[in-house]
């Protein structure tokens, strides 16, 4: 049975090497870090050398920074909610978000909705572009907080936040940048030093460390009031017993990540550029989701026209082949994807999109095997499709 | 080197079954269990097995209440935010708990405070044990939450959580309940079924599963608004992508504290009175802290009195015996414990009281080591002390 997994966007396979070197802190090396003997001292030493491995994949000059969490929708509610929770007042209740962002973001906007904040959210165009100059004109005096993603999760699309940042504080110095970099992290290098963003969220299981770890940066001097409440773990920012294997993990993953970025760049760019070119070569009512110039190297998002998107994962499902419509986070939702609908992708296409992810695991077998497969369930569905007319009419 | 572990309320070994019951999640089986594909279901329905165990494990008949958490500090930010955010309101603004809660609880209550609500902390004697009557006499139309702790980490003190939460509900029946279960977890048997509690929560690394999971009982039908928002995990009650392989583990773990009860009851129990018989017996200047008739089997919180309990842990910690004084979560600060504070342990063994904490893989080798070496220890520093004159009147 072959096991094509080309959802990579979704979660990760752990590396092995991540495994290797989180197994002695899951055996003899337990102790609570926040302990006083030696023992912990062990512990809470590898906690901070791993501080540093994600501050040098950050593109930080500090370790000082860098907050471990339990995941990214950790980080995202941590950084939305300390920043309202620290800043907002009676005149400052303004928050400024996408139409694209992940649900850890939306969800907290809404939340932050109902409980009296005004929220705005900024569409994008067609090809899944945010208008920059519309973006900053939403900023007012009584705005606090930006949040921005660095990388779609469902098109691959990056913005450009660096500058987004820093024209944004032109506009209302006091207004905090939160960037939620999940699905940039290990795709493309990032360098926070020396820029405007307050807070940048990431998440291990998206490049290869487990799924339950994640980090936040805070820019020195931004003060914000704590989600997890309790202990002084973390400075005293985020309470709770360090879970010191899998932060390990985080850190010996965002080391091979940056040791992995130029492979990351050629090679996972050209099977997916292969992978993309012969789909939409093979398929006439294939369409690319965001063509936009800047994308992620391993996504490719692709609507099959007049094709019922849930048939077609399933189709491959059975083939051994694992893709996903939307986000995994918004699975078993049977509305089309959010992101999809924000960039107004025509009806005929918005149901039959797909989202193929590629990792430095992904072989050429793999995409070889997925180029022969994904037109031969297309082709067969399209047989099966209500659409028929519209399907012979592309030569389908 | 000998290594005696000793500090078992801080933090527990991983059981070595544990941790190969999590090694497939760790490597072959890493889908994302939100995913739509067969390998994917293989992951959500290994959750699916561990919250039964867990269920098993807190005494419940279905685990439908049983949602997945980062570790108890989440778990109880959970349930006292939660009931805040959802049954809060003018007329509704007083809660009520202990004084010797964990920071994870009391620092919720702080922040809360600071948000408008008013806060009850009902104290203990010197015994440790929480006067009843007194605890229910604080309960007004206004209070919307009771939080009371199973067993407390630092004296083991145990608590009546099922009568409290029961006699809570006759004068007040819309009181909500929550009790932090974590140092009762895999010390005695948890029966919740039929309970008036209507929150219970657990920490996976202090019952031999790793640092980084928890969770959290919710009883059938009562609301709260969710702390982690995001995606629709845990039946849209805590996002953020579930950590399979600690959830395993998790699972694993319950069911081995529950095969493991009767040693712990017994053996563990042995040990314990063993080492604690011992040392106050050695020693004229040892008292032991909460002689509560109800007390966990694996703690022994002892006052060393005239002695400073850093200096304790420095001595034992060369002779390779780990102990601790406070909890893991306040220590680096040099306050003495809020814990023996509230039940008024005298100043002169309040700095020198030290936990002792046992597992089931403590060996009555090691508890005979630490007999011989505790009392060696204490009479050296005896011999430092400034009190040299109150030491000598005891025979020290």
């Amino acid at each position: 049975m072959k096991n094509v997994y080309l959802d990579n966007n979704a979660t990760t396979r752990i590396d092995d090497r991540v495994v290797e070197k989180m197994l002695p802190y899951l055996k003899e090396n337990y102790a609570n870090p926040s302990s006083m003997y030696d023992t912990a001292h062990l512990t809470a030493k590898a906690i901070e050398k791993a501080r540093e491995q994600v501050a040098e994949f950050l593109g930080l000059n500090s370790p000082k920074g860098i907050i471990f969490t339990s995941c990214a929708t950790e980080s995202a509610n941590t950084a939305i909610k300390g920043v309202v929770n620290q800043y907002g007042s009676e005149s400052k209740k303004h928050i400024i978000t996408t139409q694209v962002e992940h649900p850890c973001v939306l969800s907290v906007y809404e939340n932050l909705e109902k409980k009296g904040y005004r929220t705005t959210y900024v569409g994008v165009n067609e090809n899944g572009e945010l208008n920059i100059d519309n973006l900053l004109s939403k900023i007012t005096p009584e705005t606090i907080l930006l949040s921005v993603m660095h990388a779609n999760n469902e098109t691959g699309a990056i913005y450009p936040v660096y500058e987004i940042a820093s024209e944004a504080k032109k506009i209302n110095k006091d207004i905090k940048v939160f960037v939620d970099g999940v699905q940039a992290a290990g795709k493309f290098p990032i360098k926070l030093e020396g820029t405007d963003i307050d807070f940048y969220s990431i998440s291990g299981h998206k490049f290869h460390a487990p799924k339950g770890v994640g980090a936040l940066y805070v820019k020195k001097g931004v003060l914000f009031e704590p989600f997890m409440l309790g202990g002084h773990q973390e400075g005293s920012l985020r309470a709770g017993t360090q879970n010191t294997p899998y932060i390990v993990a985080l850190g010996e993953a965002a080391k091979l990540a940056m040791e992995n970025m130029d492979y990351e760049l050629t090679e996972v760019k050209r099977l997916r550029d292969k992978f993309e070119t012969n789909i939409l070569k093979a398929l006439p009512n294939a369409k690319l989701n965001s063509k936009s110039s800047e994308r992620v190297v391993n996504t490719s998002n692709i609507g099959f026209e007049y094709i019922e998107g849930e048939l077609i994962l399933l189709y491959l499902n059975d083939l051994g082949i694992y893709a996903s419509s939307g986000s995994a986070c918004t699975s078993g939702s049977l509305d089309p994807s959010h992101v999809l609908r924000a960039q107004k992708v025509p009806f005929t296409s918005l149901h039959g999109s797909i989202r193929f992810s590629l990792s430095r695991f992904t072989t050429e077998d793999e995409i070889d095997y997925a180029i022969e497969k994904v037109p031969e369930v297309i082709r067969k569905l399209a047989k099966m499709s209500p659409f028929q007319a519209e399907l012979n009419a592309m030569g389908l």
